[in-house]
């Protein structure tokens, strides 16, 4: 299970894995057939919807396999996403990280496993292309992308002061006052420099993100499981390590404490206030989808799935300084905000060796580099990459056989640098 | 559990419930709250989303308690349904089958727990109204008004000679040989002519209904469940009762059966079937999607979701001899056939008192009335209803207590022939 961007190098990066062509899910011919062979089969029930090379299709097939709640596209016709594609980005070189050997654009794109990706620049399609089972009317699961949409909406309702980023998280929540979060505030949890005792080492298979994966519904149970049912009785279990505010840890279940406060305050489901205040503004081609538990609630940490091109509507938006279709979807200064960044000393205890001079702010990934880049990332290489210096929203979906992006950032880092510059020529 | 149009009466229809409005799932709050109070949980772990009134929850929001695969609606813009809404239909009155005393239009739908309804009258929306948990944008469960949608798809390939209506089911699944289809030929399927050992009485807790259910996952299973594990598995182990072609029995795995020869012979799922030959016809608004088992098989027999509007393109297509935005997405001579209808003799025999002089042929039910009426009908009142003559359309979704038209029927079907009238004034 791989469920957020991990910052642990795992024992899957040096076991040798099929490449890309090797391992696509169309030659391999998974789920074909009526039925599909026994060996060709992927199931929830048995776990395999989240091995290696299974996931290459799973990712693009996860409403098939665990319960979805839709986010609308609402009733707007879709946008156009103008098309000027070019001939010269293919050849686009670059230096991967801790590399002596450049590489080019197209290669990059196999080399970490891209299930689909789309360049705009200014508002424009100038690359687009599928590999792996992704389409493009299909949906992807985003992983932790979804973070930060759900960040954007509890920046937003700080902004309009429905939400008070100095509170206590207990103070939305008291059902979480004995757990670790009691006294985080809501600030700690939005840039993730709270204390939890949580390990999101997927080579640890008593880490805990395993059991919360368990009580969500995203792995199956042994017949003996007697744990926590729902992400919200997972939540209330967890404890406390540390103080909070002393340094950037990232884990996944800061965002799942925090979507029971959006969802507190609203009154809303996370589907209902993403559709209401993002997803329906975009002029998207689909109807998008957040994975939920047993009792509904969504997996706010890492359930949503969306087309590809409807992903780059949505960072195009951001790019866009937060209009889209004429109109301010989100506030600026709330843009502003997250491209500020935050503290740059707490973010180095994460331990990124790929992200140097980076922070997270309300959910975002920071570059702070000449352009202003800045990120939302998934653990197989999910990315939305703005650049507003280019001009340029890069929306990836890919099934990386590394769960973090430690491993597939030194090939996707300088690729999107070294597009951004070739389209500043 | 109710999957299917039923012709038996069942206890529920003499339980006492509480109206439409008691049962509103609004006012009821079921599934709100961060999260819900237990009294007001849904799940599909305890089976609870199957009870009444929880279905009235649960038919619109089925995605959210069970996998479904998705049914594209292409990239084709939505095609706008033109709107011309009149104020004398609320009043329209007729007077209910076994009934002195007549009843109107708008008192009708509350009493028959309709959650949403659109009339079109030439291609134009003159009647719109949502009544339950069912929104514009939200799809609701169709359950046997899919079996409509197999039909059109199999019929449309025995028109194009890529499949044989005679010959035996065994011919395109060998796995299928030593089950009651094995000798049954796929004409005999399509008009639900079979001689099969099942049951679908929702009263008997023995009948092969609730196994079928099990194994596809649309029921929870006992702890030491040992029967089969998919749709597919189940089909198997069906036992002959009786010969082929005696009579109309109406029974679910006819159609569960049929997509199993439709995805042997096109090598594809019956969702991108419905997609590729359908929905991206349509100029849908919404994608569709079609629920699925452990495996990834679709419920053919009853798994469709849609939007109501989308479902009204559909049903005007077909009003519109099968042509939408301007091209013919179902070959005339395959709405003449179902339109003709079969062995009215045959239909006598499945019993369905309110139905009399009807037909069923390519899993339509036909009227054989003046004005070549025919329907799609789903178990709890979902229903597409197409009056050429009358040149209407009516799509209805309902969550209804009973699990079976036949209690439903007397306020349904003398309605729509009332509001056809009305409209060819």
């Amino acid at each position: 299970m791989a469920n957020l961007a991990s910052n642990t190098p795992t024992d899957q990066a040096l076991a040798p894995v099929g490449s890309a062509a090797e391992t696509d899910p169309r030659v391999l011919g998974w789920m074909q057939g009526a039925p599909p062979p026994a060996d060709k089969l992927i199931r929830f029930g048995d776990g395999s919807h989240l091995l290696f090379p299974q996931l290459r299709w799973s990712l693009s097939h996860f409403g098939e396999l665990v319960p979805s709640k839709t986010i609308s596209r609402g009733a707007m016709p879709a946008a156009p996403l103008p098309r000027q594609e070019r001939d010269d980005l293919d050849g686009v070189r670059f230096c991967p990280i801790g590399s002596a050997q450049s590489m080019n654009w197209a290669d990059s794109l196999p080399a970490n496993y891209t299930d689909g990706i789309v360049v705009l620049h200014r508002g424009r399609i100038v690359f687009e292309r599928y590999l792996g089972a992704l389409q493009p009317q299909r949906s992807h699961l985003a992983f932790s992308v979804t973070k930060s949409f759900v960040g954007l909406l509890a920046a937003s309702m700080v902004h309009e002061r429905s939400l008070d980023e100095n509170a206590p998280v207990s103070h939305y929540v008291p059902e979480l006052k004995a757990s670790a979060f009691g006294d985080a505030t809501v600030r700690q949890l939005l840039d993730m420099i709270t204390g939890l005792q949580y390990r999101e080492d997927y080579t640890d298979p008593n880490a805990e993100v395993w059991a919360h994966s368990r009580a969500g519904g995203l792995l199956p149970r042994p017949a003996d499981y007697a744990g926590p049912q729902s992400f919200y009785a997972f939540l209330q279990t967890v404890q406390k390590l540390g103080a909070h505010g002393q340094g950037f840890m990232y884990k996944t279940i800061n965002t799942d404490a925090l979507g029971w406060v959006l969802r507190r305050i609203s009154g809303q489901s996370l589907a209902d206030m993403l559709s209401e205040r993002i997803w329906s503004r975009l002029g998207c081609e689909q109807d998008a989808s957040i994975l939920v538990d047993s009792e509904g609630t969504e997996f706010g940490g890492g359930g949503l799935c969306t087309s590809l091109r409807d992903l780059a509507r949505f960072g195009d938006m951001l790019r866009n300084g937060g209009e889209a279709c004429g109109r301010q979807v989100v506030p600026t200064a709330v843009l502003e905000d997250i491209r500020r960044g935050a503290n740059r000393e707490h973010f180095k205890m994460g331990g990124y060796v790929t992200l140097p001079g980076w922070s997270y702010r309300n959910m975002w990934w920071v570059s702070h580099n000449a352009h202003g880049a800045f990120m939302a990332r998934g653990i197989h290489g999910q990315a939305i990459y703005i650049d507003p210096k280019a001009e340029m929203t890069i929306a990836r979906y890919a099934s990386h056989h590394i769960a973090g992006n430690m491993g597939i950032d030194p090939q996707s880092l300088p690729a999107y640098h070294a597009m951004a510059l070739q389209l500043m020529r």
